[in-house]
Order: C-alpha cells, then structure tokens, then sequence
C-alpha cells in the first residue's frame, strides 16, 4: 500500500462537508474561509509512541487523542474548531492500522464538526502530529495572562484520572488489562481519561464570557497553573482537597501518589480557569445549565509563586523538579 | 534544557513582528487575523532524518528546508504566507543543534516575512514536521484540477539538481564534500538545490494571473504532473529536451540518470503549471519583468496519460513503479 492509497483510506474514514472548505483535501495546500469578524486560532501537537502513549496502545484511541490533545489547546482560548490537518510517520503501510487510527481521529472530529483538509504520510518511528484550526470573534479568544489578584481558580471536571491509568497499565497484569467488569468501572473510566480525553470546546465557549485567564491541562495542574500565574505576574493558593478527583484518588491509592497525580500527573485535557470572584455565581449557574462541571479550587494572589494547602491548611513543599519537563 | 528553554531558543532566534498576529506562540494556541476579502490557505509537511534528508546534513540546511517545502506547497496555490508552526521531535535536548536548526528556519522565515506563531517539541527520533499558513483572495487560489487540453505546461526553474546533489553526496568521497572550490561550482549548486531548495512564492503570485493549474514539483516531475492530469481529466505530452537542467545533467552524468533524476528525482520545489497557450507570451513577458523562469516543456492532451517525447521525437517507455511511493 503506498503514501497516496494510505490517504485515500484517512481521507474516506474522515470524510466530512464544510461549506467553508473552499479547497480540501489533495491539492498542495487547502484553502478555508474564516468567518467576517473573527480570527484564525491554531495550534499543533505531536504525539510519539511510548512517550506519550503506551505502545501497545489501540489505534483507535491514538487517532481520537491526537486530536482530542489539539482541540482541547483551542478550547482553552474559547475557540470553535473547524478544521484539522494530520502529519502521520508510520513505520509501516499498515492499512488495518490506519483505518482504526483514522476512525477514532474521525470519531472525534464529526462530534465537533471539524473537517480534515490536509495532512502527510511519511514511513518512520510512529509518531503524530495534528494541527487544529477553529475561530473566536476577534479580541475574545482567552489568553493564560490575564489572571488578576483576588482572582478565583476554577477547573471544569476531574484531575489525576489519565495518570491513574496509566499506573493502572503499567502496574496490573497484562490478562487482566481487557474484560474489565462492573465493578472496576474507575478502572475503565482512568483508562478511558487517558485514552479518550474529551475536549472541552463546550466549556471554553462558556468560560469566554466570564474567564480572565484559561490553560488546558496537559502537563500537569501544578505546571499549568504555573503558566498563568507567570504569564500574568501573579501568584496563587489552591486547595489539594477542592481539587475534583483528589479525594477518590487518595482512597484509592493513598494520598501521596494521589498528591503527585492531580499535581504533576498530566494528559488531563481538562480546562482550567482564573474569574473575577464577582462572576463566580452566575458562571457556575451557566455551567450548571449546560450540565458541565465549574470547581474552584483556590485563589490567585498578588503575592508570587504557587502554595498548594493540604486539607490541615498547611502548605505543601512542592517539588520544581516535577514541574519541569522534555516530554 | 527542558521543553521550555528549547522553545525559548528557537523563538529568540525567529523573532519576527506582525500585526496580524494577535496572540503569538506561548498560549495554548496562536490567534491571527485573516485580510477580509482572503482565504486562508494552509499546508503540512513532514521531513524524517534519513528519509527526507541525509542524517549528517547541517541543522541550518534541515530548518531551511523543513519551512522550504512547506511554503513551496503555498506557492503552488499562488498564496502569500504569512504564518508557521514548527513540530519538533529530537533525540536529545541539544542547545547547538537546535539554535543551528532555528537559525536556518528563520533565515528563509525572513525573507517572505513568516512568523512562527506556535509549536511544539518533543523527545523522540528526529522528525520536523512544519504547517505553513498564506492568504489569497477568494476563489483566486490556483488547484491542480484546472489543467485543458491544448494548454501549454510550463515550470519555473531548474528540474532533476536535487536528485544530483543526493547522488554527488552519496558517491563522492567523504573528505571532498568540504570547501568545494570555484571548478566545482556546479556540485555546489546541486548541493544548494539539495539543502536549500527556493520555494517559489513570486512565481506562484505571477502564476494566479495566467495558470489554469499548478502544483510543485516535490515527488518528480512525473509523478506530481501525474496528479496534474488526474485532477484534471487530461493528458499531456512532454519533451524531454525542453526540460531546464536536463541538457546540463545529461552532459555531467549521461541520459539514463539525466532521464530518471528530472522525470522522478523530486525534491526540486520548482512549481508546474498549465495555461493557454492565448496567454503564454503575456505570462512569459511578466516573468521576464520579474526576472524568474518560465519554460515550457509540453501540452495538455484530451487523451489520457502522460507520454513524454526524447530528443528524436519518440516516446520513452516511462517505469510506472518509479512514480508510485511511500517515503
């Protein structure tokens, strides 16, 4: 099988119309309308086997997360994805393979209406690179600088899941990784965290109108965190028992690893959030509406530096080496 | 040096201010404005130490070329870039090799005035995967689908000095490949054609006034002016002799790699295009104003499939396989 059925394949797994997509798929380069009024919000990730999922990861579940990862970046500026373009580096012509990775990439994108219209197939060590374009009305995409002091830190769902599946199958036996019953649905619902993380476009669409500052957490809260309080010269508090999916976690698998998961764990893909303390209310009623989660879990601070208080209040001596990455 | 140190490098080494660019690389996403009246056009290319470039070429040539074959694919649309993102996947976090590389993407960065709005880095096997974003006005954008019988089919510039210069290197001894004196200049040239390849922006931008279609020339001549004739339902004859470069290589290395190197070496970034022959001698006085390139080398037939004529007027019996690939 060669490059140009290779994307055949991709292209009729994936394929979806926008009447915006002037030139699609399969000319040198694709040709989009942006709406009047609006700027053009992209991103891109890669993801490389055995870094940023386990080998033996299905390829369906490679396809929605090398997506996913993306459109959670443009949920955390408040933008609607559109289009996507997907650079894929396969050691082999696998066609099996690519069909299930092309399903679950496309899985993803007709849940959000995103069209792919570009992309390359090259033969190397597995790795994927997606880049992800949607809008914001002009000036109103959400920036990580804008946190105040006085500010309220919000989290729109659970942190630690994806870490705790991954210590799920990297420490179970292999048998038992398939067939999981009933009574290990949070071992399905960790495993499905790292898998399948959901973008939360919704959430970013709400958070435009009341958020001072967002990120999506990909790296970990602590260091995700820290970029917004860097970028906008602040500091901050946050509450390790507030935290949504601390206190299970720590009944599960004791507070230290827990501690370290909903910190520093990462692939979390959950938005998080600074508002004025004024707008708390009618966010979360907006949010309660829409049926999605708003958690504060501390506060922003004029005072520098980031102090995590454990459930006695005191603060946690956080390790920077955990913070910091090449990953 | 960790993920953030690298990135800060390369974004030292890139500066580059635009005003369209409302939130540039260190957010979650990058936020640009689009000129009303325009699409937006955008394209992704990945280049694999080994595959796509020889592992021991200088990282200054690798980053010159990982933004060249992107802009080449904005070229062969007629659109102006703008913008870049740059996905970097490295072996190892290393600060001379990475500044080297950023250096060399922004020296062509520079030149068409691209700034690169976001990224990502990642550790894994050297792999460089680049989406690169231009404008053109609505509907102006020039398709591979456009081609009519009786056009003339023209290209820009030299065909089959890449797949010289990937010769010359791998069978010219290790020591020679240094301080090629003045006698050599043409080894210097394939070189360049090789490392540094010109992606053909004003080319493209004269081409949206006169080209019925147009594409560039990356895969080889045969194969991209096979898709040419696809998209567009034709057919085309070819004269060998008309090809620019063709006489010259035939003369240095003799026919038989002359013949493969300008019909399948790829790699040339030259741009192809299709137009009636009413509008050649307006077209090719533009060029001439412009001082760039334009030669013709064949026309678009009715009847399908691509013949292509030597010296004495008969066809060559073209190596099918030799179009086809994954790489």
């Amino acid at each position: 099988m060669n490059e140009f059925a290779l994307i055949d394949l991709i292209k009729a797994e994936c394929a979806l119309q926008r009447a915006d997509v002037r030139i699609g798929n399969g000319d040198d380069a694709a040709a989009v309308a942006i709406p009047d009024g609006h700027e053009l919000l992209v991103c891109t990730d890669t993801l490389v086997a055995g870094r940023h999922f386990p080998m033996d990861t299905r390829p369906e579940d490679i396809g929605w997360k090398s997506l996913a990862v993306n459109l959670s970046d443009l949920a955390a500026m408040g933008a609607t994805p559109a289009f996507a373009l997907l650079a894929l580096c396969l050691p082999s012509a696998d066609s099996d393979w690519v069909r299930a990775f092309a399903r679950g990439f496309a899985d993803l994108a007709r849940l959000h209406d995103v069209a792919l219209i570009g992309g390359d197939t090259s033969r190397g060590p597995l790795t994927i690179t997606v880049t992800a374009l949607g809008f914001a009305p002009h000036g109103r995409a959400l920036k990580r600088s804008g946190a105040r002091p006085g500010d309220t830190i919000v989290v729109c769902g659970d942190i630690g899941l994806a870490a705790a599946g991954l210590h799920h199958l990297t420490t179970m036996p292999e048998r038992s990784r398939d067939g999981l019953d009933d009574s290990k649905s949070s071992m399905q619902r960790w495993l499905d965290a790292l898998n399948r993380p959901t973008p939360q476009i919704e959430q970013g669409l709400l958070l435009r109108h009341y958020a001072t500052s967002a990120i999506d957490i990909s790296d970990g809260l602590a260091a995700d965190l820290g970029h917004v309080l860097r970028q906008s010269g602040v500091g901050a508090d946050i509450q390790l028992p507030s935290i949504p999916g601390f206190e299970a976690l720590s009944q599960s698998f004791g507070a230290d690893l827990a501690i370290r998961w909903v910190l520093c764990g990462g692939d979390d893909y959950v938005l998080l959030a600074t508002l004025s303390p004024d707008r708390f209310d009618e966010a979360r009623a907006a949010f309660q509406r829409s049926g999605v989660m708003l958690t504060p879990i501390g506060n922003v601070t004029a005072a520098p530096g980031l102090r995590v208080h454990d459930i006695r209040g005191s603060a946690l001596a956080l390790d920077k080496a955990g913070w910091d990455h090449f990953a």
